[in-house]
């Protein structure tokens, strides 16, 4: 039984109130963390109370915050849309179709090409401080390239999500319900086996509301849980239907309206924000700040997919969020930690304190307010998912 | 004499419109590279003709850039001012008075403090991928303590600029010129050595034209090359200075009339715009699209520093451009390399072509377009500055 104190951490974050100074962050300076034997934080807080352990680590000063929490991300594809983004940045719009060109080329890809991509991205992913991950499928839209994406998907995390209800595929343009059935049957039957999550991208263009909604109670039905692409590209129904349904979160909120609003304060709905979709579609972006006054649950995550957000980097949507949606950096920070573990339903991620995985972020700065005021640098210095990394 | 072939770069991009597919890009897909004993580009073209060389290196397909110019950067300093961030992202406009939170700061460290920061600063943005950098002083205002920047800063690079003439420090707040005085007599001699270049923060609340031409013509008496931080905060003399002048660059160039654009278009002074900075102080940014038109030379560069712009990311920027100031991949590519080659008056940096300095960046990505689609994520695999990293 070997325990771990990790000592002289000039700021800690453990996202719990209780600890610290008594706000959201629950920040603690010149701290330590106890890890025991099989990951979990045993003990945080003032470096001079610390007990001792049999490893002692020192993190030199520098800020500690909770492992990233990114609680959407479509990770299993083939190929990237490199020339669509060049361009739509010399003016072509983003349009949700651009995604059946993924979708050609995942089904196209052998397993290999696309467990590779897979491990590449969720490295990449790994190195920027993300520690919990929620990967989706959706560039399969057939029962067997749907489920092998579960498949792959389940060997790098249990927060797998079916989205067959991505974008209905070419072969049923003229038939949409009949795709409707495919899914709530014979492709659910498929691949509930590997997902914890159901999702739908509920948006003109994509399911409308009542297929969103015949998608996601087959989903609930099977014991899955809901999350819904919502509100994304324009107003529509998909923030008051999850709210009704329980899903655990809607993401996107681009365009809401005062009932979409009062819909998720009133329901345990996170709203998920993707601020990279905004960057990289020069979109408007979700209006945070009547969320957070009306006392919604906010989380930020990266929506890393190759179409309308190729970015990876919790980091970078924490800057975003603070330049552009007007959180605070202790909002920002709490949303892309706390929040995106309540995205997930998840009390043991997103905090540091006795009971909670020791998963975190070691920076190479004092604060984790430099996350946003050092926009683009690589401040993550130090991973630990459960305990330190094995090079230590 | 030992010589190195980069082989099997899956795009190699040179910046010589002679070489490749005629862009000013300069591309060449499946190519290879020569770098002879002297850390000297000997020869590049396709991998097929590729001749032999004493070491072979494998590219792996990935993309092959020029390292990056960041030929703006004041890296010499003490302290952090993420408290004022934090404080501007909540609705507090910047000021370039912030300034001397910094100088009081620097004044105050001793040489090993300063050292030490700036060496880290230096290695960060190597990380990243810049292999030339221009370092300003300018946060000591006293004839030592400009030196001693400049003479650290020297440790660093070739690329010293002295800024004394950045802002008016406290104790002159009432006798600016005789502060203009120092600038271009004692400190200007005691710096002089230290430094390749002059520059000037010509702005309200900074030095006027008056004192900017005061500064920047005793600086290119003593042989000291020219360059103005102009029309930031505002509209004002600074750009149609720089240019009469012969400065090598106008830097900030946010807020230009015709007779600017046209004064730039009609000389060789580049145009250094620092997308960072308006970024990080949520400002308007600079219409590239406009200066692009007319025909000026544009650089990209960073702006590092601790109050309005605490990014050493040059892909970051290179984002931002494409983003949000409207230039392609590939014009924001050619300003982060070859124009801040030309904002620094070299013609050994900033390209990849023989001859050139084997100064290049190995990206995780096949396309240098990536460095724009994958905002955030750190694709700098691996960085040459003359010669292979030494862990190769
Ligand atoms: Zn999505
Ligand atoms: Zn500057």
């Amino acid at each position: 039984m070997v325990t771990t104190l990790l000592d002289r951490i000039g700021l800690l974050v453990t996202n719990d109130p209780t600890l610290g100074d008594g706000s959201a962050l629950g920040q603690l300076a010149d701290a330590a963390l106890v890890v025991d034997a099989r990951g979990t934080v045993s003990w945080a807080g003032p470096s001079a109370q610390a007990p001792a352990a049999d490893v002692r680590l020192d993190a030199g000063g520098r800020c500690v915050v909770p492992g990233f929490v990114d609680s959407h991300a479509h990770l299993v594809f083939a190929g990237d849309r490199a020339a669509e983004f060049t361009a739509r940045m010399s003016g072509q719009p983003y349009a949700a179709g651009g995604i059946r060109t993924t979708v050609a080329a995942t089904r196209d890809a052998p397993d290999e090409v696309l467990a590779a991509n897979l491990a590449r991205l969720v490295a990449e992913l790994r190195r920027q401080g993300t520690t919990t991950v929620e990967i989706k499928s959706g560039y399969g839209l057939t029962v067997h390239d749907e489920s092998r994406a579960l498949a792959l998907a389940r060997a790098h995390t249990d927060e797998t999500t079916f989205l067959g209800a991505h974008v209905v595929p070419p072969e049923y343009a003229d038939d949409p319900s009949a795709y409707v059935d495919l899914v709530t049957g014979p492709m659910l039957d498929a691949c509930g086996p590997y997902a914890r999550w159901i999702d739908v991208f509920c948006e003109d263009g994509a399911f409308d509301s009542d297929a969103a909604r015949a998608v996601l109670t087959a989903g609930l039905a099977r014991g899955l849980g809901a999350r819904v692409h919502a509100n994304q590209l324009g107003p529509g129904p998909g923030v008051q239907l999850a709210c009704e349904l329980g899903a655990a979160s809607a993401d996107h909120c681009t365009h809401l309206d005062d009932v979409d609003v009062a819909a998720l304060a009133d329901s345990a709905t996170v709203a998920t924000l993707l601020p990279g979709v905004e960057f990289s579609t020069r979109s408007p972006y979700p209006d945070a700040r009547r969320l957070l006054a009306a006392g919604v649950t906010v989380a930020l995550a990266t929506d890393c997919n190759p179409g309308s957000c190729y970015t990876s980097s919790m980091p970078f949507c924490i800057a975003l969020a603070v330049r552009e949606m007007r959180m605070t950096p202790a909002e920002a920070l709490w949303a892309a930690t706390a929040g995106g573990a309540a995205a997930l339903r998840r009390t043991d991620v997103g905090r540091l304190a006795p009971g909670s995985r020791a998963d975190l972020v070691l920076l190479d700065a004092p604060s984790y307010v430099h996350l946003a005021y050092r926009p683009g640098v690589p401040l993550v210095t130090d991973v630990w998912a459960g305990r330190p990394p094995a090079t230590r």
